[in-house]
């Protein structure tokens, strides 16, 4: 997908240096918000408050929901009182509170200021839930029936207030904020009675979260179950909200961009990439980085204590990176399965002896063929072809030999460190390649060494 | 979440031992079916076609489209015509479509005996279509009106074919099959006059795919604008089909699973970890596995060339597995960031400049951070602590010279990798951890080398 469209980029510049803002309003009424806001971004700064006048009240809004915060703020400070309670009103209450969530203070006065009573009550309400929480990312805005109405009184109830909610698909059948079920307008919309009681037709097999559920789980339910909304119901079981399907796609992106970063050994950011100065890659790379310097002190040490077999021996110097290499590909390759498998859902902390068992099947496989293959090249090309006779049998055998123990080794911590972080309440993502490698290193030289000993020294 | 609820899976192994299957039946038609067949899975296979008759006629067949295909082809090998025909009728077409793909010709055979001929036709136009394109992931079954109708008539429409339409909330306007534009069931819904003709209401400016488009775009594209669904035309402009939502979350999930598996150095598997077995992972993991170990000789070939150095100054070889971590880790900071922003659409090729630039930064701030923490550590650890008095100021300093470089390096082909991939057309996770590790390692230790023999020999 081209996210960026540079050819609509360059019309739009030049209709605006050319002052055609008729045509520069036909074309955009066409596109999407989300189009909009990405052209919107690439123009110059000082442009954007006459570009985003040209665009009609709802279009307007649902394109300024799109909008990086940055650029939010800079329109929100050149708008008048006025034009900012346009967009405010016709903005959805969850992206209005996303809004507060990123002005700095003044801002958010503002906004507050120019949104109306019940609006500003909403607004509280999300913002008092924990980041990451289903209450922090759900919308108020939801269509609730009472179970008393007929079919005919539920559409007149969609009509009359239907065109202020995120979704009108899935209605939700209250008694004092009790949630008694659930109907969806394709089951309304299919009666060919219209006198039938919603409370006969209602789905009382309701899933729904809490306000502190997890936003991923939230997401991952919706995608499961393939619904366009969850109910969200507050401590004492009464319905304060729905997550809508296309806010958990947007949580699931990010969740596993989260995943993806930590994996690899950086700590999230929310930056897009282009929008991250190096100083911001510099701060969310710095810490493992260094860390795992600091922990290859161990590796130092290790070879630092074999120094003098290693001087007699240094042909074995040759094959450490080679070792650690495998060994690191290995573990990563464990450790990344069992970790997406466990943010999928698909495994447990009780499948852990399944799991185990499985590597170890998997190592041997992988141990056998590679220390084969290993041999047959060290003296296929590192002795014949490069003529190093400093490399006998006996010291490939040994380098063979630690390579099949050092892939078991890095299967078997590549895929129970993870799953042990899950068990203690850590983020399994943390327990991937960097860290793993790190810990494989260490071991892989003392078996190199151990080996080298018995069978060479 | 949690997708296995093993206290249920006990409660209906105990149920069906006694025989309660009233009490089954109760328990299982409140269940949605996305759990019901996750339960299934964990019962004795037996069981499985006494199970399934339990369940009324629609939740069957949706229970039967969440199955793994080899419980699928369990329960049709145990099914009568009669029940086989039963659940295909109620199948949706892309999920009928997805059933034929994974089974062997005879079931095949069976099961386009038991569609009705409509049905048969549209299975197999979808199946025309290559693995991983928008038409063989989209649905036949959508409801189209024509531009002439009014607001009662589409409703008429609705009424009369919706039943077994994926969805109805967003209804395609065509004639001849060409779409002409869309109009929601929330539009229709909120018309107060019903004589309006649907052409006056329908939004024009349609967002499609063509059935060739990749399913990832598409998906992105659905989670971009949040859409329900996106319609698919053929070659000649004429609608096809629609993609919903739920396949478009199906396939972000997948493919980002796909680009974990492949940035980890695996080829990526379709089947889950729990159903995969040890050749299976082993298949998947031993091709990279092997080919980096292979070209790890070119390392090994480096060190061998140095020998001699080594052999007289042995306290450089402690820092090497220092050196090549931090390098390696580095470069997968760079490489999954690129690819990662590449697969989210945020990053083109022609922002190659701006990435290299940000890189060249931010390898700058990190290797004077980290080759100055390096200095302290090695003066202060190694040095004096451990009193490895061979570690001169001199040493440090050339370890500290080659871990600046070696981030630069690092982080400049892990950015550059994964653009020219995408470049070129080669799929960017690929050109993650493993193989850029591979080829920082050789880099790094050249440079090592080469500086400790202008300074130290």
């Amino acid at each position: 997908m081209a996210v960026r469209n540079v050819t609509l980029e360059k019309t739009i510049r030049k209709l605006l240096d050319e002052k055609k803002f008729q045509t520069l309003r036909d074309i955009l009424v066409t596109l999407e918000p989300a189009d909009i806001s990405a052209v919107f971004q690439e123009q110059d700064e000082e442009r954007a408050p006459l570009l985003f006048r040209l665009l009609p009240k709802e279009l307007a809004a649902e394109t300024f929901a799109e909008l990086e915060p940055e650029w939010q703020e800079l329109l929100i400070r050149g708008f008048s009182d006025r034009e900012l309670r346009d967009v405010v009103s016709e903005l959805y209450v969850d992206d209005a509170a996303d809004l507060i969530e990123e002005m700095p203070a003044n801002v958010v006065k503002r906004v507050l200021a120019q949104a109306d009573p019940q609006m500003r009550k909403e607004i509280n309400e999300i913002l008092r839930y924990p980041e990451d929480s289903a209450g922090s990312i759900m919308t108020t805005e939801y269509v609730s029936l009472r179970p008393t109405m007929t079919v005919k009184e539920a559409f007149q109830r969609i009509r009359q207030t239907g065109v202020d909610k995120e979704t009108i698909y899935t209605c939700y059948v209250t008694d004092e904020r009790r949630l008694l079920g659930t109907v969806s307008a394709k089951t309304l919309l299919l009666q060919t009675d219209d006198s039938t009681p919603v409370s006969e037709i209602m789905d009382e097999n309701v899933i729904s979260v809490h306000t502190l559920t997890d936003q991923e789980t939230v997401a991952q339910m919706l995608s499961r179950y393939n619904f366009l909304a969850l109910p969200v119901l507050d401590q004492d079981d009464r319905m304060v909200g729905i997550v809508t399907f296309d806010d958990a796609m947007d949580v699931l992106v990010e969740e596993t961009t989260e995943d993806i970063e930590k994996m690899a050994g950086m700590l999230p950011s929310e930056k897009t990439y282009l929008r991250s100065s190096a100083w911001d890659l510099f701060v969310h790379r710095i810490p493992w980085l260094a860390l795992l310097m600091i922990s290859a002190t161990f590796t130092g040490l290790i070879i630092t204590g074999f120094e003098s077999a290693l001087a007699a021996q240094v042909v074995l110097t040759a094959f450490i990176p080679m070792l650690m290499d495998t060994g690191g590909n290995s573990g990563s390759q464990a450790s990344v399965t069992i970790i997406r498998a466990l943010s999928l859902g698909e495994l447990e902390f009780s499948d852990a002896p399944k799991v185990i068992w499985k590597e170890i099947k998997t190592a041997v496989l992988c141990g056998v063929a590679l220390s084969t293959l290993c041999f047959v090249k060290i003296m296929l090309v590192d002795r014949m072809m490069m003529g190093n006779t400093d490399i006998s049998p006996l010291t490939a055998a040994v380098v063979c030999a630690t390579m099949s123990v050092t892939v078991l080794i890095a299967k078997l911590v590549g895929c129970t460190l993870p799953m042990a972080a899950k068990r203690v309440g850590f983020d399994p993502a943390v327990m991937a390649s960097p860290f793993i490698t790190t810990i494989v290193d260490a071991l892989s030289l003392l078996v190199y060494f151990g080996i080298a000993s018995a069978l060479l020294f």
